[in-house]
């Protein structure tokens, strides 16, 4: 008997080098760590008893090192720690929030090399994070990255919502298919963009949202993206195995590292309740805490803009349609001919100042007030703007003093046009530009390929420009909200003045041919892991051709569907995105965007389903007042709310924002019916949403 | 008859289109231009009745154009016009410099495409100028340069002086052959580098210097190198035909231009007397005037340095060894275990200002004053430098204090190691660091592979970034001198704080295995054409064993040959390059140094042959004094110099400083003897030059 337990034993050893689990607070998440006989590290992660992560690789491939950090590898480590903490963000979706996980730290070294790099997990009660660590020692100084080996094997054909793999958008209307479909359906889902690159029919970006036969839901993606390339993701079609895919500098390397260094953090998020992902706030703590020591300029902007005409093309960014291009310090705007469409004019905007004081908006937006627009787009521009010159009818005093005089704060445009070295040029004197006219925020712009020809949006140079970006406007003390640039991995922990990024298919898309009703049930499960979106909502008027004759695009959602985003779409920054005109149309719709608060004490993620619904409900921070929203795809659906959230033994007040009865997003989408109703924590609210609908309430304590 | 000559008339119609003449103004050089019957646009040069550029294309090929600016042309109209003036540099060789030229214009037309292009030719006596000119137009505003295709159709197979033609390095020693040679030799003209990228194996670079069997000089070269990508040429060996082949980007894209624009001008001097090329001022002439208001703070700079000794070997730019790469901002220098060996440090620097200022020069270089040095080559490091940080042992401020009272300026050094967006990004704080501490000029340097990865150091990304950090210099009131940078072409008449580029082999080389005995007889032929070098001669120990007994290296030149290069290789920034304790074994042959003037009012280039020898005699600018150098190559020479430059009737005490008897450039190169005479212009001396060796005389006027 002894000596077959002996054999077995033996044997145990020479299959599996090593294995070393780790079990999450709650015990449903248990990671498995195990080196394979060659010295390649795995990893497998079970969910309630079940794998969900099959037994997967990890690893890099560097350049001119035949060797590289693939296999070859033996412990020489392991330590565990935990962490049980509560931090206050400055602004966000929820007060207070816990950082609570386990960890293992794995030293793994290659004795033939004589270097070591570690691999850190950190196992939440909702996902496991994990990264490379490449700690400073002789043998492994710097290095570069061809591909980076990370695997993330699927269990079974499961239901992805994805865009394709691209190195330079995200600007994409989701699929929703098997994982198995997504080959044959990667060209539909490509749309045309003024900058895209795929690298695989089988590539898709991050986050990556998925659901497995049995309900599980899975979600994929990275936290803290910075000094390194973003990853996307290439699925192997015969094993269902994702597998990491960095985006390529000019050259085609894909990461250029000093030790000590470290990857981000790759993340899988797993529950059974598709809220969970939702309000899991696994992201936000993998990041480093705040690093600016004064926040006290940091603030969420409520705001409208001169900009939903020019999206429409009722109006153009472009003061003059003469001159063939434009040449900045040599062009004379003075003796242009005015196109009479450019909407970024003094008294115009003077209006927009108007309506927006009256209403009590924080900021106005305006695109189109700054030379360089008659050539800005498609001409691999490099000296595009100098972001300081305006046109000749915009008056920067002028309109400094006037909405300084009503209350409101204007909000600065930097169109980049992706040329990133004119940009880095100018942004000294671009941000002391802004401080000195009362500029607090700026909306920047990557729109076209970058420039450093050969560079993509998403790669660790381009990367490394828009942190840059952000770090000197905190010295500014200046909040930015980046669009076309990298989708966020939470280091608006970090430098909160990072108060908002594009970087997906935002609203301007329903201008531009539509976008899917239910793409907003999909997004805060995709593109909102890493952050908020800027998604620019609140359109009220869904027929384009009545703003502009040539446009025949059409919004496809309701009111009540737009009126919801301002909660379900969680943003510290929110515009009113329409026309004023379009809100005097419907004021009684518009009060609920006046009222809905920007910055929260708690969210509750009550019930959602990726692609069909999503429903929240959250508290006005260091207010007794709550506000619910919800989201619906592309049926018809009820609701049973219960409002077990409110305060108990409390009153109050509920004012319902609901699609009509025969509401529909594309038939009949501004029919909406606006309730009010006594309620406490004991009430339920029975709402039906339209297709492409949804409903907003706000509930004041009484 | 009628009938004969008719027809005769219209084949001459139909074989070409129509040629165009144009005749220099002393009837020596005369241009003929011409279509093709399909549209191309062709010149030819003709010198002293005989042809010297045989018919040569002109044209550009566009990416995404299949039209391309090639062929199609009709003329649309030939404007003439002339030019005499005379104009002032700020310093140079000469105080007054002539300006006259005659001109034609073709307005070439592309009637399908409804585009047109203008090409600028300018006769010279000494040469030819010509440009692409991309009016404002409708039809032609952003394009991109797929190749430009300008040729150079050489009547024989020619002697050349050339170096492989390369995208990142000129540092080549040059190699003497046939045009038909070039390919065989191609190989064994590369040497290492840093940074460098061949295309092809009988590609040369510019300034090319040939040689007919006639005994005609020609040069090939290009002025006003702005916006736009550097000219290569690659031979076809079948034609014997130079085709322009320019540097590209990370993309392969060759050039990014907008209308209204021009190309550099590409430049073809002639003569049959070698002293008029290295005589031109066609180079500068093509150049637009100076565009700095005030100049007044620019001035010609004589300067000693801590860094020969760094580049022998003897000591180290960085200051520890201890660690295997540095993080600015985090590595703690003060912790670190200094080498012992770091000569930037305080009390060696005022060993060296001491000296420097004992002996009246200007200014003092100190290298190796800044955190970074440790890991700065070889590892594609981004952020490598901050410009501002000086290691522990460098005081910047006591430095300040104490060079100012003995009265030397500090020069600063940047080495930017090729990371472009970094120097950029440090840029302003650089240069008022520089206006802080009182360091008046700066030596930057771009060694190694330029990033962003992918361009190159003759790429347009790269010349716009030196130009760019030139501009800013001004107004900093900064001084530039950038070694590795793009070959200058003669942007110092519209930015004279440019004084000084490398862009060449070096002395530096002599430390570094030693560069042929008559490279310093070629470079004014080739690389000084466009502009100065900062060849840092002054070398007195030839052995640098005796510096550092780990390197072998021998500098191959005489004493006497080192002096001559402060007169032959002209520039406002002249050096003694070498250690004090160097000249002080040699005082006598060093006071040639100090009494050498930097500035001129007068050049006269007595005699010269490429690769042989170059004898110039100079005015010192606002003095009755002369200065006459030569160097030999590789034979030695005898010279009668006659001195008739002199001013007639004045009375002259001529010290020289010539090669002792026995004197060889490897064997025997510190010897030499002075002697001083009474000399007018009537007087001849005859001296004799060793090989590698040469002769400086010091003319004083009694």
């Amino acid at each position: 008997m002894k000596y077959i337990i002996l054999v077995f034993a033996l044997l145990m050893i020479s299959v599996t080098t090593y294995a070393q689990k780790l079990s999450s607070s709650n015990s449903e998440l248990e990671l498995s760590f195990k080196l394979k006989s060659d010295g390649t590290p795995t990893y497998s992660l079970n969910y309630k008893g079940k794998e969900v992560i099959s037994e997967s690789k990890l690893g890099l491939e560097l350049v001119n090192d035949d060797k590289s950090l693939l296999d070859g590898f033996q412990i020489k480590e392991i330590t565990s720690s935990w962490a049980d903490e509560t931090w206050k963000p400055v602004w966000g979706e929820q007060s207070e929030i816990r950082n609570h996980y386990k960890e293992m730290a794995v030293t793994l070294e290659q004795p033939e090399e004589n270097r070591h790099i570690i691999l850190r997990f950190r196992l939440f009660d909702d996902g496991l994070g994990f990264r490379y660590e490449f700690p400073q020692q002789k043998n492994l100084v710097y290095f570069v990255i061809k591909e980076e080996h990370t695997e993330f094997a699927m269990t079974g054909d499961h239901t992805a919502f994805w865009i394709p793999g691209d190195y330079d958008s995200q600007e994409y209307d989701y699929t929703t298919s098997k994982l198995s479909e997504i080959n044959e359906l990667f060209d539909k889902a490509l749309s045309h963009n003024a900058s895209q690159e795929q690298f695989s029919k089988t590539g898709v970006q991050t986050s990556l949202m998925m659901k497995t036969n049995g309900g599980i839901y899975i979600n994929l993606h990275e936290a803290a993206l910075k000094e390194y390339s973003l990853m996307n993701l290439n699925l192997d079609e015969d094993s269902l195995t994702f597998k990491s895919w960095l985006t390529p500098d000019a050259i085609g390397n894909k990461g250029y590292l000093q030790a000590p260094a470290v990857s981000p953090w790759r993340t899988i998020m797993v529950s059974d309740d598709a809220t969970d992902i939702l309000a899991s706030n696994m992201n936000l703590n993998l990041n480093e805490p705040n690093k600016l020591e004064d926040t006290s300029w940091i603030k969420p902007i409520k705001y409208m803009g001169v900009w939903w005409e020019m999206i429409t093309g009722k109006s153009s960014w472009n003061y003059t349609d003469e001159l063939p291009s434009v040449k900045l310090g040599e062009t004379d705007f003075s003796k242009a001919k005015p196109n009479q469409k450019h909407a970024a004019n003094t008294e115009h905007v003077k209006d927009y100042i108007d309506f927006a004081s009256k209403h009590g908006f924080d900021a106005l937006l305006v695109e189109g007030w700054n030379e360089g627009w008659e050539d800005w787009f498609g001409h691999s521009k490099d000296y595009v703007f100098d972001f300081v010159t305006p046109y000749p009818d915009f008056d920067v005093e002028e309109i400094q003093k006037y909405a300084a005089s009503k209350n409101i704060e204007m909000m600065m445009h930097h169109e980049t046009s992706g040329a990133i070295r004119n940009y880095e040029r100018h942004l000294d004197t671009a941000y002391q530009f802004m401080n000195k006219y009362g500029y607090t925020s700026v909306k920047s712009g990557y729109v076209g390929d970058i420039i450093p020809r050969g560079e993509h949006h998403y790669g660790q140079w381009a990367i490394n420009h828009y942190l840059y970006a952000v770090k000197k406007a905190a010295d500014y003390k200046i909040m930015v909200n980046a669009h076309e640039a990298v989708r966020p991995t939470g280091l608006r922990r970090t430098y909160p003045n990072m108060i908002g990024n594009e970087s997906a298919r935002g609203t301007e898309f329903q201008a531009f041919g539509g976008s899917k009703p239910n793409h907003v049930t999909i997004l805060p499960f995709t593109r909102l892991i890493g952050g908020p979106m800027d998604y620019t909502p609140g359109i009220f008027e869904m027929d384009i051709s009545k703003l502009n004759p040539d446009n025949n695009s059409h919004v496809n959602a309701t009111i009540a569907n737009q009126l919801a985003l301002y909660v379900t779409m969680y943003s510290p920054l929110q515009m009113a995105a329409d026309l004023p005109e379009n809100y005097e149309h419907f004021m009684d719709a518009f009060q609920f965007i006046k009222d809905v608060a920007i910055d929260w004490d708690e969210s509750h993620y009550l019930e959602a389903e990726p692609g069909e619904y999503i429903t929240v409900a959250r508290k006005a921070k260091g207010k007794p007042d709550w506000f619910v929203g919800n989201v619906n795809g592309n049926s018809p659906r009820s609701t049973k709310l219960k409002l077990d959230f409110l305060e108990k033994g409390k009153n109050y007040e509920a004012t319902i924002y609901a699609d009509a009865k025969d509401a529909h997003y594309k038939t009949n989408p501004q029919a909406y019916k606006i309730s009010t109703k006594k309620v406490t924590s004991k009430s339920t609210l029975k709402l039906k949403s339209a297709a492409g609908g949804g409903f907003a309430i706000n509930i004041i304590q009484k």
